[in-house]
């Protein structure tokens, strides 16, 4: 049982040795460590934890970091997760328009959060699944491509990830760290913005967690000579107002459009501004302007038309706007009411019953249900105003998102409403 | 994933409820759960404890209390294993001859600790594995059977038990005293002794943890309604002299004719007295001369031939003493000498080393090697006194015996001898 040392090690608060983990992590490659090892010393982590030490060895030997990681692009940008959380589509382009190139890996969704893959393919013809050569010859001629994560990266964190989500081992910030580190590193991006979403429609609900989250995180960066900024930002309320595929990839599009929620604009524009003072060394303010003007042009949009059509997909379609449905059902304020809370995971629950997220990563998703949410936090809305549209299958389901939306939202006087970036830790400061 | 929500609960420190442990077990017997999901379960356990409610109907459900378990005998006795531990081929003749019943389930022995099974097998034709009618039978004309523990005995108990050795979850008070008594409750028989054994030659090594395990196995019992006393009794040397097969048999039968070391036979004494008191209300002291008596008298003798050959045993063979060696080897005192300390573990790693044991469960062990150490902490020995006696296959064997012998003693005043019994805690008082 040449892993039983281990676990009794980290059972008992000793720390593991680089060597230990190197041992540790090649037998989770190499299918030497049983499941149940494994899972015992998963559970060992999460309630003795892991000294940044060993945090960092862990995280650099599931990236496989003795290996070459030939960068595909500049920058890289990673959200931990959110209701709406559309982002990628509107920054890839627009870091691509600024001058960076954007060469990103991407998950589908899973529970009430949604995928940036699955909204992707919403548009038709849109290919996730693409050669590395072709993807090397998209992100030289036009800065941009998301695509489907290669199986061969970080393969221990593959098994790890299945083996933590049916042991009770997700949430510990050293095994979540080294996880999205793992990838972004093995990815060999040197500049790095990722998004702690933060609230109660996140896997984090408190700014505490988050904090610690991403100082970790960032530590991991440093360690491995990367440049890395953590925004958090508020999970409170849905981001922007679509949630679904279709309707979330026609949201990114007015915001390209110079149109759409200014919420999603606004995080999208200090997301590039991170970017470009990561990679240029442009100060933040300057850097903003100049993602507001790459938005307002235009240029932002024109690349998302190029990459659309470079990964196969219909521009004409998008163009158009996807279409949504078929069933809708728009429900309004019958009088006058000031929204005080939300509750986010419910509304990100409501587009997973329409049929928009997958409950297990074997389910399909359809990509023209889901709802447009109106309601944020402290605004007033008039008798008669639109406070959502729901895009369903059938009446019955239409009327089940709107029951289960009403019950989603409090109306009264807000205490606060949450600003849009709650922290942020650099590697650079 | 229905038991994800159990494994979260002790994660959280969240006590089971009496459904919740019912579920659990049931699914650990019918193969439902995955050795990795009750993996991180155990890491949980060890790590975050259970309450003493959780751990009695933890041992319950293992038990199958719901089912009938119609006792073989009045008493059982359990040790928690030490190193020339034979108490059990005295003890079962001498209760048998004191007219209590004993049908004790045992089991094969495992890294330093010898298994009672072993031992009997060492007595030619010596049969563990009996029928059911047949060990019944026995016990109502004899009054003693010693058998192989049914597969079909608390089978949840024999799944975790497996996973604990391999997950570095073994040593925790509520999942050992668990696995002990849920054995011993399915049993059925209503009273109880257990030899808690604690020093450097047992698994619990200070009197604290044997402690807070006894008093945890007996809150077990007496919640089920059986009558139970815990003896915590020293591993700080060996019982008795012989460490081995056949030589732990040739001791006991020493013992049973009046002869043989005398810590065994008071340890014997003190185990029967307790059973005495239990099963029949009889005042220790006065149980203790009852006890001296059988064993003085003959009559626990004649009941351990009676033993033998009813279970196939060649008596002869026994009556003449079991052959030991081949190879025979002396160790004798240079100069005079006193023992100030003894390593127990290391001693009987000698017995094993020789093939007395085995490493893995399916090794095969040799009944005629071992040892007779007579070293005693605080002994004085003269020049020429025999410290031991090897017992070995081949000279070379007998050579590393003798080294690490030498090894496993310090010779010098020692501060205290360590007493036999340590501890006593009852259901009784």
């Amino acid at each position: 049982m040449p892993v039983l040392d281990l676990i009794e090690k980290t059972r008992d608060g000793v720390p593991l040795s680089r060597e230990d983990i190197d041992r540790l992590v090649a037998g989770i490659v190499d299918n030497r460590w049983p499941d149940y090892q494994l899972a015992a010393w998963l559970m060992a982590v999460v309630l003795r934890g892991l000294t940044d030490q060993e945090t960092f060895w862990l995280t650099g030997a599931m990236a496989e970091m003795g290996r070459p990681h030939p960068a595909l692009g500049d920058v890289d940008k990673h959200s931990t997760g959110g209701v709406g959380d559309k982002t990628t589509l509107v920054l890839a382009p627009l870091v691509a328009a600024l001058g960076l190139r954007m060469a990103k890996m991407s998950g589908r969704g899973l529970g009430h959060t949604g995928g940036t893959l699955d909204k992707l393919e919403s548009i038709p013809g849109f290919r996730v699944e693409l050669p590395i050569d072709a993807i090397r010859r998209q992100v030289e001629q036009i800065g941009v491509a998301v695509v489907a994560q290669s199986r061969e990266l970080a393969p221990a964190d593959r098994r790890l990830y299945a083996l933590r989500d049916v042991t009770g081992t997700v949430n510990h910030p050293a095994l979540i760290a080294s996880s999205i580190m793992s990838k972004k590193l093995a990815a060999g991006t040197p500049n790095l913005v990722l998004d702690v979403k933060v609230g109660n429609g996140a896997f984090m609900t408190e700014l505490r967690d988050a904090n610690r989250l991403a100082r970790l995180m960032v530590d991991i960066g440093r360690y491995y000579g990367r440049r890395m900024t953590v925004l958090m930002t508020t999970m409170q309320q849905p981001l922007g107002w679509a949630i679904g595929n279709a309707v979330e990839v026609n949201e990114a599009v007015g915001v390209l459009r110079g149109e759409g929620p200014s919420d999603l604009r606004e995080e999208v524009v200090r997301l590039a501004a991170e970017l470009l003072h990561l990679a240029k060394g442009m100060p933040l303010a300057e850097a903003e302007t100049e993602a507001h003007q790459a938005l307002q042009s235009g240029r932002a949009w024109e690349r998302f038309i190029q990459w659309v059509r470079w990964q196969g997909g219909d521009v004409a379609a998008v163009e158009a706007g996807l279409p949504l449905g078929p069933v809708t059902r728009v429900w309004r304020a019958e009088t006058r009411v000031t929204v005080q809370s939300l509750n986010t995971r419910a509304i990100g629950e409501v587009a997973l019953m329409l049929g928009a997220g997958r409950h297990r990563l074997e389910d399909a998703v359809n990509p023209a249900v889901g709802l447009h949410c109106y309601l944020k936090t402290g605004r007033t809305y008039e008798a008669g105003d639109v406070l959502a549209v729901v895009y369903a299958m059938t009446e019955t389901a239409a009327d089940d998102a709107v029951k289960k939306l009403t019950a989603a939202v409090t109306f009264g006087e807000p205490e606060s409403v949450p600003p849009l970036v709650l922290g942020r830790i650099s590697t650079e400061e």
